[in-house]
Order: structure tokens, then C-alpha cells, then sequence
């Protein structure tokens, strides 16, 4: 056992994003997860993508991000011999992940009460937008309209100009991470007391928890967030925090010492500024104070004279910039794995270091239901039941 | 034992957010947290502030917001005898969490190796900016910075101004979840191995890992992603997905079928934009003029409408509107707990929802040092030797 998770076996209804990132996430450490798609189309993800293009023709580049290190199994899961199958899987099963719209799977016979009677000691993760009941239940949940939803998009951009989404999907990542704390929370919890339970997460409430300290600000200090007018890098902070332009590309300019910065910038007549009353309340001012001076300089230039002053500072790189930084590099946190139609594939490596057991790649993203009769054989089911289902239409298998 | 982490025992030397968050999830779940603060002043965060105001007068919302279910000691770590009664505590307990700069805890005695070598069960955390080595060990790391980076900032806010950080510390919050995921890996490994493990996470590399998408489109489309200049949401994507004006307020209009939405609005001149290769050429042209019908519209009004037909969306709310969403109360997500001098501190609950072990609320966040003499005597250290401590200056008190 050379894996953290070596040995925890998953059941992946998931779909899209929060579900998969979360598996991918457990299947880095050394979880067996197996995906259960739909027969036929599979993921619906599999059908997205970014620039209206695809990778090696067909693959979707935001499937292929989630779904390494998994086995594929594509099942009609409303045919009852499927049922009676899954539920077999699930004795030998530890976790059954799923984000379909809340009650959905219930319906077909995959709820938790359904898993837990054969199984008591599953653990039962569901993922939903807003959570398995009140007014929102039946409302489609996705990411930018939690982005929304929760404030993100309001309190980011400039106060004079419409606010922005963040430009990633950052409440699904953040559901999916709330996936993977409540189930190895509740993993923990087996191993001590061999009972399982049932493990809800919504993207709401993860953004909530995540803009935390904006929350407790406004809701204890009376006072509400105004965008800025200037590329001062967050609403409730005071100048010089932000980004800054350079004679070429930009900058970001973090708490501190503001003396030591406008002594750095050779720039004495900004030491009016230096209480943090004046810095908040003028930092539009300060903001373009400060600019006027950091656009003197090529970039390299200003963030060396920075750092040498232990000034919080780095380049703003765009992505293509930042996959060649001399650190992403270094870490080696661009990794690829070999996929039989996209070829070729890079993606990014796990970003957790375990001195003992580490994570890695040792598979790509699936194709619909490739692993499906080795799965089913692993399982103890007979080749002609296997040939049964494939014949009926109930299991699909892509070749690679 | 009701919670899922009850009896891990956290020894916490973390301050500001990513790891102050990480303990608080532990602790959330059950885990006793024990922070270790500088003697004196604690931890840093305790000075940080947003819109120069404090709550109660005197309190961080941001420290408020990331330390609640914890006790606090405060020690000064130079002290030699501080040392060695650390090390006794580090016999007893199951998890060590520290993100000051790589190197600087180590130097004082707190290294992995220092506590492997006294309990080698024990899964020491470490939390960084760049992670542990490489041509940057040595800088500032920080949220924004890290968002600039790793290409959020870039990819965030219009193509027709500068880009924007998100208005959350989302890569440090994103390096906290690492934290849990890593040290609740661990964890497991450990309960079926007694192997204890070092693991260290970065907000580089946890940045990165949720651009996952982004970068596996950048880099193998051969695309560059480009923010549009206008309300599109993602510049990878096509319309109508992005953030429309009504007649007061905005909302969020995410993947939906287009024909669905001209429909809806009863815009048929817009079906010439209808296919994917459209829609992303001339998203900008498209928004103007799905914008141009949704802002004739009240939010409330427009919203049913789209709901009716399915269409993905929401409102978008500041944090105070958020707040009194109905979704959000009926999940109960704002709660509050009593603060010895901040009052009535209302703060985000838990995000994650388990059937047999909920996560609670049951402590505030703590005074500097204000449980020293109790963890101490919990740990077996005679009251003359506490006394003694406090009487040198090694470890200090707050009364509550």
C-alpha cells in the first residue's frame, strides 16, 4: 500500500464539474474510482468546451481536466437488471458520489436509504446548487449563478463598470473539495465506528463559507463593500492593494509597508497618505498616485527593486505566461498523460506533496464505459450476464 | 463520539488564513484545535482589518471569521523550555499545522524531523505561497499575488479594461481546503498503516489545480483565452453565458439553450446567431443584444420567466442581499456565536451537511492565549511550571 487511499473503492454517478473534480481528487490518492456514465453520450461534459473547439478533434478539454486516474462504465441505470447489478457493486463499495438535480436519482432507485440497505457502511456524498430542500430546490444550480448568487460577482471589478465573474469555476472546485472534506471526514468516522452516513454539499453554502471574512465584515462592521475606481484588488481594502501597470504587462502589489514602498518608488510626496484611514478612504487616489510611478518601469525592473524590499508583489501572468514561470516549473505542476483519441494530453499535476504516499497520474480521462466489462467481471459477474447487457443495449462500451 | 474528527488532536501554529481556515474546518468536524500564538500580540491576522473599522472595537472580522471551536496558547517559541513542553504536547497529538515561510519554523526547533523524531505518527501539515524550494522559496507569497500568477487575474473582468482579482481570498481558501484534503488523506493512510507522513501544500499549486480546465484548453487548443468586451462571463465562452442588466440589478444567464432564451424573451431576430461557432465568434454582439431585451425588464419578473422555461440562472446579490436570500436563511448558513469582546459576532456555518456527525459551532474564536493554562494542565504540566512560564513572559493570558 503505497497510496493514501489504496483500497477505498468509489461508485462516481457524478457529472460535470463539482462531482468529478472531486473524485479525480480522491482518485490522486489512490481511490479506486469507478465512473458511472450514462450508456451511449456519457458525461455531459464530454460534450462541452471552451473556443467552440476540441482536443484531437473530439475531446472536451474540460472532461479531460477532471476525469484522470478513473475507470468508465456507461450503464442505462433505468433498466432493472442495471439496478440489481449496481447494487451488488455497492456491497464492495465505500462511497457512491453523485450531483444529479436533487431527488433524480432517488427516483431511479440510487438514494441513500436504497444504498444504505444493502450496505450500511456506505457513505453517501451528494452534491446539488442550492442544497436537497427549500425555496431554491428545484432551481438549476451552476457555477457563475452561485458566483452571483453568493456576492463573488458583485464585489469583484471596478465600482464604475458592470461587476465580473471570477474567470474559472471556482464554486464548483470549491463544492468539490467540500465533497472530498465530507467524505474523508466521514471516512475517518467509519474506521473508528464502522457506521457510514450521508454527506450533503451545495455550492452555495461552500461560497458562502469561502467568502467568510467578507460575510463577517459586513455583517458585524455595519458597512457594505464598494468596488473601487481604480485596480485597488479588493473592495474592502485599502490602497496600495492591487493591480499595477508596468511599461509592459501588469502587476500585483499586496499589504505592505507603505513607506517602505513610496521610499522604494523614490516617490516622498505619497507619505500624506501613510495612516490606514487615508489609505482606505483615498485609495482611488492613492491607487493612481502609485500607478503614475510603477509604469516607469519595465516589469522585471519594478519587481526586483520590490522584492529586494520584501515589498508583496509578482507579475500577472496570463495562462500560456504562467505554465512556463520559472516555479510552476520547477514544482513540476504541468503534467500530461497519453489518451487514445486526444494523444498527447497536458493537464495539471496534483497540487498536494505527500512525503509517504504521493499522488500521481497513472491513467487519463476514460472513454464511455471502456473499463465497463473488466469492472463487471472484477465484480464477480459472469460473461454471458456481461454479453446479456451489451446485447441489450443496458452497458455500452467505447473502444479505445 | 458524535463528531467525525472527535479526538484528533491539532497542534496549530498557523496564522492569517490559509491555515487558521484549514483548522477551523477540522475543527468544525470535531477535531480539538489547539493554536499556538505568538506570546503577546498572536497572530497576525488579529491586526487585519477591512474598511478600517473593528468589531466590538477592537476585533479582526477577518480573524473572527477563521478560528472559531479552537483554544488558543500563547508561547514564545525562542524559549527552550517552551520547546521542550511542545515537544511533550507533540507526544500526544495527531496533527501539526504550520504555514509561516518555508524554512522559519524549522530553524526554531519545529520542523517535521523535530516532531517525527518524538512521535513518529504524527502528519505534519506546512502551508506556503510557492511551496518549499525553487527559484521563489524566498518571496512573499499571498493571495492576490497568487491569483495574479497562476492566471485567474488575467482571465478575470473586461477585455476593453484592466483584469481584476476576484473580490475573495480564494487562492488562500483554496490552499486551506488543500490542507484538509492532504491532512485528512493522511489520516486514513495513517489508521491503516500507523505510518505518519509529511505534507505540504501550496496556493500555487491549489491555484492552479482549479484553473484545471483553463489550462488543459490553453494549452492543448492552441488558443489563448481573450476576456470579451462585454457581460460574457468566462472569456472562453460563448453567449448568452455571462451577467445581464435588468431594470434594477443584475443577473446571471449561464449555458442554456439558445433558442430557448430568444424564445423566452421573445427576441426571434436573434436565431442568425444560433450555433456554437456564432455564438463564441460574436458573443459581444450577441450580449448587446440579449442585454438589450432583459433590461427592459424588472429582475423579479424576468427571472420567473426564465425559471419557467428552464433557463440557467439567478440574481446577482452584494453580500448583504445574499444574506437575507431565502435559500440562504432556509439553510441556515449565516449563524453567530458570543465573542467575550466583540459581541454577537455573526459568521458563515458550516458548508457541509452529515447525517450522524453534524459540524457545529461550539466556541468563538479565542483571546490571545486565553486557554494556556488549561491546555497546559490538560497535557499533565504541573501549576508551579505553568506559573513559572507566564512569570518569565514565556506564555501570556488574555482574560476573557
Amino acid at each position: 500500500m503505497d497510496k493514501a487511499l489504496s483500497g477505498v473503492k468509489i461508485l462516481d454517478f457524478s457529472h460535470l464539474l463539482q462531482g468529478p473534480f472531486a473524485t479525480q481528487l480522491l482518485a490522486d490518492m489512490g481511490a479506486d474510482v469507478i465512473k458511472v456514465e450514462r450508456a451511449g453520450a456519457g458525461d455531459m461534459f464530454r460534450s462541452m468546451t471552451f473556443f467552440a473547439k476540441w482536443v484531437g478533434g473530439s475531446e472536451s478539454p474540460n472532461f479531460l481536466a477532471w476525469n484522470r486516474n478513473k475507470r468508465s462504465i456507461a450503464l442505462n441505470l433505468k433498466s432493472r437488471k442495471v439496478h440489481a447489478l449496481v447494487m451488488r457493486m455497492a456491497e464492495q463499495a465505500d462511497v457512491v458520489v453523485q450531483n444529479f438535480r436533487p431527488g433524480v436519482l432517488a427516483k431511479l432507485g440510487y438514494g441513500y436509504e436504497d444504498f444504505k440497505a444493502v450496505n450500511p457502511r456506505i457513505i453517501y456524498c451528494s452534491g446539488s446548487g442550492y442544497g436537497e430542500d427549500g425555496p431554491y430546490v428545484d432551481r438549476p444550480g451552476q457555477d457563475m449563478l452561485i458566483q452571483g448568487l453568493a456576492g463573488l460577482i458583485a464585489n469583484t471589478g471596478r465600482g464604475d463598470a458592470a461587476p465580473v465573474p471570477a474567470g474559472a469555476g471556482l464554486a464548483d472546485q470549491i463544492g468539490a473539495m467540500n465533497m472530498v472534506y465530507g467524505i474523508l471526514s466521514a471516512l475517518y468516522y467509519r474506521e473508528k465506528t464502522g457506521k457510514g452516513q450521508k454527506v450533503e454539499v451545495n455550492l452555495l453554502a461552500g461560497m458562502l463559507a469561502h467568502l467568510g471574512q467578507e460575510y463577517v465584515g459586513v455583517l458585524n462592521l455595519g458597512e457594505d463593500f464598494v468596488r473601487p475606481n481604480s485596480g485597488i484588488g479588493h473592495p474592502g481594502m485599502q490602497a496600495p492593494f492591487g493591480v499595477y501597470e508596468t511599461r509592459y504587462g501588469y502587476v500585483t502589489i499586496a499589504m505592505s509597508p507603505f513607506k517602505t514602498l513610496y521610499q522604494v518608488l523614490e516617490a516622498p510626496h505619497l507619505a500624506v497618505y501613510d495612516d490606514l484611514e487615508t489609505l482606505f478612504a483615498k485609495r482611488d487616489e492613492v491607487w493612481e498616485k502609485v500607478n503614475a510611478e510603477t509604469r516607469k518601469y519595465r516589469r522585471g525592473e519594478l519587481l526586483e527593486k520590490l522584492l529586494d524590499a520584501d515589498i508583496w508583489c509578482a507579475p500577472v501572468h496570463d495562462i500560456r505566461a504562467a505554465a512556463e514561470d520559472p516555479q510552476v516549473t520547477h514544482l513540476g505542476l504541468i503534467a500530461s498523460y497519453e489518451h487514445p483519441k486526444a494523444g498527447t494530453v497536458k493537464v495539471i499535476g496534483p497540487a498536494v506533496r505527500m512525503s509517504e504516499t504521493p499522488a500521481t497520474i497513472d491513467r487519463p480521462a476514460p472513454l464511455v464505459g471502456q473499463h465497463g466489462r473488466e469492472i463487471l467481471a472484477e465484480f464477480g459477474v459472469p460473461a454471458d450476464e456481461i454479453a446479456a447487457l451489451e446485447a441489450a443495449g443496458d452497458m455500452t462500451v467505447a473502444e479505445a
